[in-house]
């Protein structure tokens, strides 16, 4: 039983694949992969072959934002059957360190992750999973929306490392996918004040329509002056070191910035002594754990929608299309989803 | 009715005046001053009449690490009366703001701080303090070591921040007077794996006694090295960019460091991508909350050894000769006191 | 200068006097009163003269929950001027205690909390209140939903001790006034999974008109049955026995309950047991502390509806009648005003 | 190979059987059973044949507080090799609910654990366990001690469950081997000011020894009423009706009981109008999650004395009259200790 898989032969060139179909264990699935989306690391290793430490070094499938169909299960796999429809968490952790142990297995040094090289992802038909980082898609959500649990999974971890409440003013720097998932995640979790920054006007009107109270298009550095000093919690999606730099002035008294974003160069430069003075704290998120089960009854109760960010759709054998299109046109680029 | 007051006249300048002895308001109380603690923030105005934007623009009355005697007490206070012994909190905030209500009054917008301009400190003879900010100090404890509250507060506020445990590895980056009295708050608080960093022989020598496990000196930046990605917690007190800008470094996955001394220049460079992807945290503290209950108890149970922290008595009219004694001989003075 | 006030004067009979208008201090302002709600203590205090050691011992002017409009401003007071609109929270601590100090003002030994004797509430025409305790009314917002914000900081805080969630299964046992504001208040931290359950077939219809998934009549105890080792979080709203005690057994493992009504007999049987296999907790509410702010910053998003929960309007003059129609129209009264 | 094993084989009745000795799968060791201390349930089970709903319906292995030394391990096992002395954590947690991916595993469903039915326990001369719940005993510590790491977790547990500092006054319902564990725990977390009350003089003395501040003989109810209002923090480890219920009095405003210990008898009654005017939580723990590293370090660290514990040794085949002098001596025995 074969089946297609696109690789990243080398840099920027796809090349599709017959494989064999992959076997479930005794506590896997075999899924039918319905919808995969197109995430930023995807993008880099396209255009670089690296992120950081991480190079691809020989062909790799790429892909981790995933919905599909259980066709097949594990013999222990109970919770589980054909026909199921479900979100894939593409993470899989030891389960035995100390960080699987006491509930934050996002920093299990063993994980294999989807996509991250040397794992491969699922551009492919069909991929086999454990059943339990399988969720169940409620009937009124759909594959695509389902897919999207991944990228919103990263904007819910980064809500739950804070105490959003309605009295506290929010800002997000930058409204990419990421930050619009966080923005998505903050409204869920009660923020009412959020201010959203970035340089594409297109997606400071789509945070509006999502919710935010103020959209400000940053043609300017100074244009965060206005805002100094107001913010109790600034999430930064942008990955810049320019509006990483903005924090410690952005906060208030007390305040609390919470990195998601990974900057293009290591050292970033940040005022200490105001970040003292303001007795501020700085956190950081790296994926996330434990966050489907959330993303899954978020979109269950029908308050939160995530197809209106889907920019345009691609067939597997369009791969390299699709990724040349997100690469043409990130100023108005959400997400991009391949149909399997 | 008059006392003597020591006046910061100019840069490195002192000088004794004859001043009003003051009257306790209703939830005041007057205060003989008997013990007060030379700190950093009073030698840095000693000797550059400023630090950061708080500027010494006319005469001011440095001190406030201190401990007295009642001897008046305001119609309503009920808890205290002439004779008691206490340590003086030097920060006296609004109580209505939403810092104050809020249990964070060290945020307080309005805080009178003593020896911060233009709020006079307490070299004198006699003060005036609410009662509410004034902690009975226990039979078992000396003056002097009630005067030491104050940084043991710091210590005690840095420690608060995080949640220590035997099984953690701690850094102490510096073991001046806040980096001690944050390795005695340590123990205090469990923690019985600490690594202190510093590059005074005696005050590494001074902290094994007191209960670090392992004492670095710090003869080259290498010597960081061989401690990189091992500490769950790593308290910053030296003030120092360089040895900031190590904490990424040091910390291990899902760690925290937690900043408390100042450094000379605002803007330090910290590697974000790698406190992202070990999803680490940076705090902050700014002086302290109700932690003098709590120094109070510590000193009560015996458990912490203040005294042997005192490097050298002066009285108060030898206050220019005891500022200079500790500007001479930085690397091996941890407390100089005041008797009054 | 007088003023109409309305006290308890005995059991279940009130009377109106003329007295002084007060005059506010430094820190205080001067409201004109002109909306109260009538709170479930007040009817206590009308029908039996004491809660618990809380004894009408001389006449008393019941009320609690009121806004009004700002006629006069103590000399020091700075955020507030005359014609400002703003909700009063009516219990006023001491700011010096250990709880005042750590933001936990509501335990505060020697709050004056308004219409709990001897303190005075406010079915008057005029009052003097602490500017701070002062809080402005968002301009879409009316006098009676400010009143509104007593009842509904004790649904804030009651979700405060706990961290809902949307994958989080809720029940709030008891929707009179504090059940809903609680029901109001967990859609507006996110729960998105709420079963409320009541023996009022009105009261459970409006819960599922502000956004209980699932309400449920309880018409015998076996209603409960079917629930047990269901939810994450149970709120206790309706101040009974029975109703407490099924609380072992509605949780789920891990689960936590939250008392806020206060039960007509002190002693209480729960299965102990079963909280300890389950590892859950037992937490409580006593008022509120801080969710002021919070209110305001919901009322002004619009997320919430709390004029819907009006049942009825009456005037200062008609308080007799306004009490009796409460007493007499329990099951399908949530809120009934005092305009004044 | 076979190995010797003591089953109960019937209420009060022990046998001894040759059975195989297991292998260890992949991931598993082989280990020597060194010491097993006797726990209270094994006791239970000895004398009742059931603890609530766990019913001993055949013979049974008792034995869940062991150490021992590694003779094999699996071939996927890197960090123990034979030879290496071990405490192993005797719960196994299925790795993959809820519970065990957020770092609550002690409540996961489908635990196996040593010498709960059907689960077989450790008097026994080799067992197999997963090499991640096997923990390495440090060179200044015992068999015995590493043995007693399990009660020592739960003690641990216990204290995690709040937030122990110097200045919160502590008390101990009940100091048998759990209220000690719970004692030694608190003063390990900081604690300075402890009251211990039991029925037992010698365990009382026991409990100074250790650093207990006050202990109190409760001969009478009346004993514990001058306590009224005082403690922050109460555990309850004595399982104990009356003593449960004494938790709402004797806890100041905003204090929480720990319940610890299972009372004889399901439904307890609890002043609950009291627990609620004091804003009061009650907690409970269930055995423990993630405490066998802290139980190492502490030992490791010299600041416990687990071995002052024990009151007397017995040999494997000694182990019918071991649990009879358990019985008959309640008053005084901490712990007894099987060597193997």
């Amino acid at each position: 039983m074969k089946m297609k898989a696109v690789y990243l032969e080398k840099i920027k060139h796809f090349e599709t694949k017959e494989i064999e179909i992959p076997e479930p264990g005794p506590e896997e699935v075999l899924i039918k992969v319905k919808m995969v989306g197109i995430c930023g690391s995807d993008v880099h290793y396209f255009e670089n072959g690296r992120i950081g430490e991480f190079v691809v070094n020989k062909p790799l499938i790429l892909g981790h934002e995933a919905a599909g169909e259980i066709v097949k299960v594990g013999k222990k796999v109970k919770n589980l059957k054909p026909g199921d429809r479900v979100a894939m968490e593409p993470g899989i952790p030891c389960r035995k360190c100390r960080y699987c142990k006491s509930g934050r297995y996002n920093l299990c040094p063993e994980v294999k992750f989807w996509a991250t090289p040397p794992i491969d992802g699922v551009f492919t038909e069909y991929t086999v999973h454990p059943a339990d980082f399988c969720f169940k898609i409620p009937k009124n959500v759909s594959f695509e929306e389902g897919a999207m649990f991944e990228p919103l999974s990263v904007g819910l971890w980064a809500t739950e490392q804070v105490d959003l409440k309605p009295e506290k003013k929010i800002a997000i720097l930058g409204v990419g996918t990421i930050g619009m998932m966080t923005l998505i995640s903050s409204i869920a979790n009660g923020a009412t004040n959020i201010t959203v920054f970035d340089i594409s006007p297109y997606k400071l009107e789509k945070s509006e329509e999502i919710g935010a109270k103020e959209a400000v298009l940053v043609d300017s550095k100074e244009k965060f002056e206005k805002y100094y000093g107001q913010f109790d919690i600034v999430f930064e999606a942008a990955g810049n070191e320019s509006t990483i730099s903005q924090i410690p002035y952005l906060l208030t008294k007390g305040g609390e910035g919470v990195l998601i974003g990974l900057p293009s160069k290591d050292d970033v430069s940040l005022n200490i002594n105001m970040l003292i003075s303001k007795e501020a704290k700085i956190k950081t998120v790296f994926r996330y754990a434990n966050m489907y089960p959330r993303a899954v009854e978020l979109a269950a109760s029908g308050k939160i929608k995530l197809k209106s960010l889907i920019t345009k759709y691609y067939n597997l054998n369009q791969l390299q299309e699709a990724f040349e299109y997100v690469i043409n046109n990130r100023e108005k680029v959400i997400k991009v989803m391949i149909k399997i």
